[in-house]
């Protein structure tokens, strides 16, 4: 199981990779097996390669994370990290992304909470 | 299934009765069959009398909770409360909470997430 320290390199990791357009890097962060649901209630990408599509598409919004706290971890192999999506459009969605890791410290699971009432300004 | 808006109530609700010490009223927000897991990773409180217990225990420490950014709802039945626990001695945990809600808008569930990595100053 990973440490808190590793998990939150994680995370930070997660951030730099998408902010810097790097797909591949964002991608392998993740386990082969890997569960995203973002947002949650909406049907999940399952799969490496169908998490790769998902975040190829939200690269290509021009959207960029912001950290808005410090990432909060737990006695298990859960991190959660809470953030603002920047629009190009100066719009922000407030997020919540709660990620599980595997043994080898790969992320497990990401569930993204946020909602329509979430979001600060115009998505259009 | 409750909105958005009537579970960032419970959550502003939560945070404003647990630091009133209304033991009642913060008890009453579970639905009776409730499950907390604070924090993730350690055995749950099941039922909302065992709950009620551990919010006793937490509120005789004498830490007040204070938000630290807007809760993320979702489209689906679960909210997340950003927000520092902050000790009598001034030392300070950075938690989220994952609350799900029931179809009567009482919490169903709660997952605390937070390690010893996520104390500022110190517990002792």
């Amino acid at each position: 199981m990973p440490t808190q320290a590793e998990m939150k390199a994680a995370l930070q990791a997660y951030v730099e990779l998408f902010n810097a357009g790097n797909l591949d890097g964002l991608a392998e962060l993740y386990a082969e097996d890997a569960v995203v649901e973002d947002p949650v209630g909406t049907p999940p990408q399952r799969g490496r390669a169908a998490v790769k599509e998902f975040y190829r598409a939200a690269m290509a919004t021009g959207s960029r994370l912001q950290v808005v706290a410090p990432a909060r971890g737990s006695h298990g192999n859960a991190a959660v990290l809470v953030f603002q999506v920047v629009l190009p459009n100066g719009a922000r969605i407030n997020v919540a992304d709660v990620m599980t890791f595997n043994d080898d410290g790969k992320i497990a699971s990401m569930r993204a909470h946020w909602g329509p009432e979430d979001v600060e300004g115009s998505l259009g």
